[in-house]
């Protein structure tokens, strides 16, 4: 497993934003923002078994999060990775720890559809942009 | 050409950060964070010719972007769109417009291999999640 740079570490550990790319069955790219939950080594999100997004990972496993500091947004970590599992979440447990996480409680109408998807850091890339190093503007 | 939904047409008329998903040589995702420029109905990138994001729209023109409200992270969109061109930046002015935009300034080193690159929309997704309505998590 690679290590996560340690000065974009708090980047995973706050309860951040994460922008998550997905590639579509017809190879276009897709990307939308995510809760996520981080225990030192994979990333865990929150999904259901009846969306766009649940076909798309389970044709192509390979997925990339781009997380932005939201204080100073020239300040970000891609993680590319890969889906190790997808599982139920049953009684949705895990999405009332993310709710938890992220300060939202609100009731769940779709906890038997809800799934777990752990994804596998394959790789990280640590940007700081914006004229000061490695700009990716 | 599709229309944006009016009630989120701020979030590409504002300075804020797009997170864009290109699809690499491999097949797998790529997402970073980018400014852009909107002129109604194209989203401009700056970008060199000389790295991997440019190779990956030269071979798979198709991209998405995803801009949340930096105010309230809940609301975003979604621009789901293929690389129309990709163009020489004389003198790096679109470049310099982005600067201005997003109230920077700063000695541009690469503007020998700088493009413009121009993205038209084929589809926009507005969410706005968080147990709200069409909750994303």
């Amino acid at each position: 497993m690679p290590e996560v740079p340690d000065s974009f570490a708090d980047l995973l550990e706050r309860p951040v934003f994460a922008h998550l790319a997905t590639v579509r069955p017809d190879g276009s790219p897709q990307s939308s923002v995510m809760w996520f939950a981080w225990d030192g080594s994979r990333i865990r999100l929150t999904h259901t078994s009846t969306r766009q997004k649940f076909a798309n990972l389970s044709r192509e496993p390979r997925v990339a999060l781009s997380i932005a500091d939201p204080d100073d947004q020239y300040r970000f970590l891609e993680v590319r990775g890969t889906v190790e599992s997808i599982e139920t979440d049953p009684g949705a447990e895990f999405y009332r720890s993310l709710q938890r996480r992220y300060g939202m409680d609100y009731e769940i109408t779709d906890a038997d559809v809800r799934v777990v998807i752990t994804i596998a850091p394959d790789r990280y890339v640590a940007v700081r942009g914006g004229g000061v190093v490695g700009v990716e503007v």
